[in-house]
């Protein structure tokens, strides 16, 4: 930084402001809206920002200041002293700052408050004749030698909590207000000594000694421990800065006159447009936080609300609330969001000190931007803008009651959103059959299995004590909409005793539990919860959203039920219908199992001869459902031994129930093994080598369109994708294969089939080879599971050991099963969408990943150019939200 | 094609042509071989060649012949007239041919010879005149019915067969000699009438009929069914279609004076430079093939060496050789390579039928090669073309007596060359133990695994019945150069009993069997051997081969011994020292272990304090036998997991070995299991979750350096290998943990370590964020087992079930864990090559996957530009050969 052209220091104050809200970057989030309220000539202490430059020039230049800075300080501190008329450091009439940090960001780790600072043994003395309350002065005194000894010295704070406590004891004072001026003037006195004794030379007495050293201090946190390990977490570049805020004094606490206090301008917890805040009379602002007093209301209908004894401001303070009203409709209007404000009163004259877009909970967004729009304050795209995907989740499914009571057992990942209460259950089975009976039930297991599917989806929600964000119990439970934690580790699952143990507690088959699945907690006994309101806010906002979007939004879903959510939430057809979910049903089990123990193919055509109808069965019920919406059927994935049992208690089960024999089983179960499944003999490869099986599906597809056409006039669209495709190859020849059986279904039933035959690109070489593969594919769909999983070389089932450690060090921003990694992952993406599209135009691009239901990852996908997403059907309006959010990011 | 303007019709013989041998694509390369002969003024009985694009026309025409294609043939023919004086179909003077079919490459399932066409009842009366021998005339006639019926008809052979029988039988004939002229002009038309029933039309007697359908034999065979299925596997393009020759019939079967032969200009077993070849009189080339008569030696020195009681040709008929032997100088010269060559001699004149470049063994290969560049008739860097660096692995390594008698008990993949043989063990530490007896073993599992290396290593040779050409089998085998079949499925191992059943055979412990690793085979017994010569020849070679080279040759090296087997065969480095192998020696796996077992970082410490010196002395025993040569060592790698006993009974064992709880070993173990341990916790991703272990590591090879640096003076070249890395922040961490303890070993050893800090780039996002990772990597080095792992989402030791599959479908063209697969892995290393090289200009890149030692990969490596390729210790020639000749092919 060359520096000598740069202006360092930006005044406000008085009507007129050097910065403005424009100037985050520069003068911080805090500096940049004093400047901007100054301009609108609001009541704003005079003072000035040293900017973030500033303090990058000071890491720069070995922590030293640049030149000619201290002349720009006096510059403005000089401006100050003439808008307020008193002079820093004069005890006929002392100016008293605040210092306060205020970087792009707030950012723990960094140096709070610094209040009262100018004053001495001298400026004190005057400032006690000048507000004729000598106590005030003195207490404000010793507020600012512990505060400054604390923040800026990096003395102990219990010293002077020490002295002060000894001081009452020995005098019998029980509250800090039976304290008259001379007591802390005596306490000063204390203070003075006890801090020079620790600091081996005197308290600073001089106002400029006080200010460098407070603003040195600022600089100095920049670079605390904590928070470089905050900016590190967040990636906030250490480039960034912070800048200094120096800022007249007001008082809340000069008299009866006096107060201070913190408002929204509309309910930040319901959105109501009406105000909403607290205040103290004859305080500070610490005071109000400290809780030591109980805050009033802000208006007559908050009191009321909230039953409170103590007159409202807008009762006790007409004027002023009168024009703290006018203020907050200003602001409001001005920044075209609900605002967080700080203000005070000093002696009946109103002063703003802060201005802030509000934080609010997920109903109060709604509510907000669909009451703004409807104001006119914001156009329908800009309350789009304003609704956080992520927090609509909130919305979509029942919440814990925040008021009701807790006892935690056990903590793990919020893998599924969702409140959900019930006995605890071990057995997949067992929830299932006490379901029947009109039981409510969550079940805990340390591991989900496909075979758990049915009790999966007889529970209430699911509680497992291993797996990640993505480990099969948390992907099926999304799917499903039943809420999950997985990979509670402190839990120890007794299936033997049917129990299990976290820490302290044991809780048996029976007892009831509740869990969070979007916090990730397990509770003991049940929880009051709250129901989702999917009303009329709800819906206009998704209609606005609808209307803005690009991209088409599906839904992945297996079964007829799925489907009719996946509908009901807005999605447009299925993404991704995973056909071996079918599989798993209990009469159709052994059928599979009988197809996967068959010594030859004639064997295993007949077993798949029964279940053909059944699948068919399935089709035709997805069909019925989706009308005319495609559907993207995806042909069997999972390796055959998934099917079959593994322990051999299981075996003996099966045996006894299928008649197959237990040896068979056995051995066929080891024949099958795989070192690592994932990279195995599935996906295509199973069509590959077993080519009767495809066969059966693609005709159970066939069959069940022109049933459906038969019945209903309508056409359902069929996708039919191949899974797992690595070469061009692959695809040709099974391509080939399905269009003969829908020749033969078509000579059969008299009708075409109307199908699209596409595949998952959902390994590295099918994306780099997507040219070739488009030449013999009408859609592709990016399974972005296995794509990260087979780019990154990590197994999602076994990433939880090492995850939290890779995030904590900083390799991963996100853990990359959530939300894609687009350097990477999504280079690959990007690629095979180049090269699809150069071989054929006409291809169409999804997205059936988990990932398509991630925010950040459905910006990448209208980046990237897809045609749609697809996510599990309980996030269909996350999605629809987050597309039509990234395609008016990219409207300009 | 347009076809107008095309010449399809080549001529040849009497001393010019209007084919050349540089026109194998359009004339094929018997035709076109038959062309240059003519031209050389070579007695070629003359013919013409009609062309592959005919064939092509043909098929592309609806199987209809191009327009002018009659006239063309017809003046050619007329040509061949001309020159022989005799006229087809012509009684006075018949001109009888031969059509034979001849693509660009000689191809199973195409048509075979047709001989003596143009006879009829007339043309035969007239041949039995003019050749004053009716015995011969009508012997050729019947010959000719009799193959023309198979080749050209489709009738059946047996049927002539069982009249010829017959017709003896009732004669009491024995032999075909003993017939006469009449009764062969008697089977003649037995054949006649035989073939007329079958055909229900008489046997066609129209030479232009018999020569049409002799053409269109041709050219229907190249649509049949085994020649389709053989171009599918070879990749031969159906575009390519197949010539026909026709020429005029010559005989050797006219006499004494009449001969055929078969010759090579060199021994094509030895390479010695004489001529080797046999031959029969008064025979035709049937009767060669045929096997009724034992033909003769062709030269004196050949008859000696054979003991032949029979006369050679060089003393039968000593001008006619001098004229072959001059012809055999003359071919060779002017091909600059060994000819194989058939000729035939027709009443003392000798006519050429063919010549080609001879097949020949690896050892002839070698020795032919290098003789040549001796006698100057090619230049050492073609001699180093000439060797199929395929066939030199033969070259290097015991191979079996391909004489001895042989019972083949199963066959699997020819996972590591080489023969071996031993009493059969199915134990790992029995194998050992025994071998410590002083008795030679083959170890026999279903699969090996980690735990397994000693008894690998004891071994002579190594047979599992499950996993590929890259199971952890066949790697480590390959690594340590012991022969070993994989994947033999038809063996069944039983544990239990100590003994396999293959088929009929039962194979006990203690039986003594044979392997032969480079054909796969596994045999009942000892089978003879022969030791490899790797004298002055191959040095020569290796010599040449290495001056041509640009790309360095390193080994992948885990021991003393097999860094010693790696200088010896010339590698110029390690390329790959896998640390954990030393892991696994008894004396450490216990200290590894404790380490696992260890509750925290301390323990874990102190665990690994007990394998520092045993890692460091391993380190300097390398580093004292590579002296300045670069070493490339690979921090720990595989999952804790694998280092635990997983079966009950172990666990018991190490339980009882080694103090540890089996308690806590189980529950290690089972924490530890992973759904995918080859994309789970391992690499890298331990590095970063255990930094003490691969501090320890780093610390074990900069104490070596110095330790041996003190000793000998020498300075060991360390280059540190960080596995698995997906991100560059994951190497950037390591980097800094790797400089503190080199740092802290320099600040104790008063000396800097020399050492460089690189990575594998073994993932595919590894590989697009080459220019990341560059930043924080001295080198590359391409790990391409993992990186083809990845890329098709493929587990190679989960590949077999399906492989097979895969290869019949011409989905892959080659294993690619054997032979690189250049369009997908090979995109993803071109990349990592030019983004890591844009980052560093200085990056060195190497590969050290297994195809560092595939021909086919090196040249890859070539083209890519990488600086060297390392493979297993035995495999170095291959590679020096094999690099050679890439850049000998790239140097144009």
């Amino acid at each position: 930084m060359s520096g000598e052209a740069t202006k360092r220091v930006y005044a406000f104050g008085d009507g007129t402001a050097e910065g403005e809200a424009g100037m985050k970057a520069l003068l911080g989030g805090k500096g940049a809206n004093l400047a901007e309220m100054a301009r609108l000539g609001l009541p704003v202490p005079p003072g000035f920002t040293i900017t973030t430059e500033v303090c990058t020039a000071f890491y720069a230049n070995d922590r030293a200041y640049p030149e000619g800075l201290t002349e720009e300080v006096e510059a403005a501190l000089a401006k100050v002293e003439e808008a307020t008329g008193k002079r820093f450091g004069d005890p006929a009439s002392p100016l008293l700052v605040s210092v306060r940090s205020g970087g792009r960001a707030s950012m723990p780790g960094m140096m709070d408050t610094v209040l009262n600072l100018g004053l001495n043994d001298e400026t004190a003395a005057g400032l006690a004749a000048l507000s004729e309350d000598p106590r005030f002065a003195y207490d404000s005194y010793r507020r600012f030698i512990q505060m400054y000894s604390d923040v800026v010295l990096g003395l102990d704070h219990a010293l002077f909590e020490d002295i002060l406590e000894t001081y009452k004891e020995e005098r019998d004072f029980a509250l800090d207000t039976e304290l008259s001026a001379d007591d802390w003037r005596a306490v000063v006195e204390l203070f003075k000594a006890a801090a020079a004794r620790e600091l081996g030379r005197p308290f600073p007495s001089d106002p400029r000694e006080q200010l460098w050293g407070a603003i040195g201090a600022v600089f100095d946190s920049w670079m605390s421990e904590r928070a470089i390990v905050y900016r590190n977490l967040h990636d906030i570049p250490e480039s960034w800065g912070t800048a200094v805020n120096v800022q007249a004094m007001v008082f809340g606490n000069m008299g009866e006159t006096s107060a201070t206090g913190v408002a929204f301008t509309r309910d930040p917890s319901t959105g109501e447009n009406a105000y909403y805040g607290e205040f103290l009379i004859n305080a500070q602002g610490e005071d109000v936080v400290a809780g030591i007093r109980t805050p009033q209301s802000l208006t007559e209908a908050m009191r009321e609300k909230m039953g409170d004894p103590a007159p409202s401001m807008e009762a006790a303070m007409p004027a002023i609330f009168a024009e703290l009203a006018s203020v907050f409709a200003r602001l409001e209007r001005h920044y075209r969001d609900m605002q967080d404000i700080e203000f005070t009163v000093e002696r009946g004259k109103l002063w703003m000190l802060q201005t802030r877009t509000g934080k609010r909970t997920a109903a109060a967004a709604l509510k907000i931007a669909v009451d703004m729009a409807a104001e006119g304050l914001i156009s329908e795209r800009e309350a789009v803008m304003r609704m956080d995907p992520g927090q609509l989740d909130q919305l979509l499914h029942p919440t814990l009651d925040e008021s009701a009571p807790r006892t935690l057992v056990a903590s793990g990942l919020p893998a599924s959103p969702g409140a959900a209460c019930g006995e605890a259950v071990f057995d997949a089975a067992e929830a299932e059959a006490l379901v029947k009976q009109g039981r409510k039930v969550i079940l805990v297991r340390i591991e989900t299995s496909p075979k758990d599917i049915g009790g999966m989806h007889a529970a209430e929600g699911i509680v497992t004590a291993r797996g990640g964000m993505t480990s099969h119990a948390a992907v099926v439970a999304r799917g499903m909409g039943r809420p999950c934690v997985s990979g509670a580790g402190e839990i120890r699952v007794d299936y033997e005793n049917k129990l299990f143990r976290a820490g302290k507690h044991v809780v048996k088959q029976g007892d009831v539990i509740t869990i969070d699945g979007a916090s990730g907690q397990v509770l003991l006994g049940e929880v009051a919860m709250i129901k989702p309101k999917l009303g009329g806010d709800f819906a206009r906002l998704m209609s606005w959203a609808d209307a803005a979007r690009r991209m088409k939004v599906r839904a992945n879903a297996d079964t007829p039920a799925d489907a009719q959510t996946a509908k009901e939430f807005g999605a447009e057809g299925i993404g991704l219908c995973r056909t071996e979910h079918m599989f798993f049903d209990d009469a159709r089990i052994a059928a599979v199992r009988e197809m996967i123990l068959a010594e030859d193919r004639d064997g295993r055509v007949a077993a798949l001869a029964k279940i053909l109808p059944m699948q068919r069965a399935d089709f035709e019920a997805i069909f019925r459902i989706m009308e005319h919406r495609p559907c993207t059927i995806r042909l069997l994935d999972p390796p055959l031994h998934e099917f079959l049992p593994h322990a051999e208690e299981d075996v003996m089960d099966v045996a006894a129930a299928t008649g197959l024999s237990a040896e068979a089983l056995m051995a066929r179960a080891a024949e099958l093994a795989e070192a690592n499944p994932m990279l195995g003999h599935r996906g295509c490869r199973l069509g590959i080598t077993f080519p009767e099986i495809y066969e059966m599906q693609a005709r159970a597809i066939f069959e069940a369109q022109a049933a459906v056409r038969a019945e209903t006039g309508a056409q359902p669209a069929a996708e039919i994708m191949i899974p797992l495709v690595a070469t061009a190859k692959e695809l040709e020849i099974l391509k080939v294969r399905i269009d003969a059986v829908a020749k033969d279904v078509a000579a059969k039933a008299g009708a075409q089939p109307a199908y699209s035959v596409g595949t998952m690109i959902e390994l590295p070489r099918a994306a780099l080879r997507a040219g070739d593969i488009a030449r013999f594919a009408d859609f592709f769909s990016f399974g972005t599971n296995d794509l990260t999983q087979t780019t990154y070389g990590l197994s999602r089932d076994d990433a939880g050991k090492f995850l939290a450690d890779y995030l904590g060090a900083g390799i991963f921003e996100k853990d990359p099963f959530v939300s894609l990694d687009r350097d990477g992952v999504g280079e690959l993406i990007r690629l095979a969408v180049e090269r699809g599209r150069a071989a054929r135009e006409s291809l169409k691009l999804g997205i059936c990943g988990e990932h398509g239901g991630d925010p950040s990852s459905i910006d990448f996908c209208e980046e990237a150019g897809l045609d749609y997403v697809s996510c599990s059907p309980y996030r269909a309006p996350i999605a629809r939200l987050s597309a039509a959010q990234a395609a008016i990011r990219r409207s300009g």
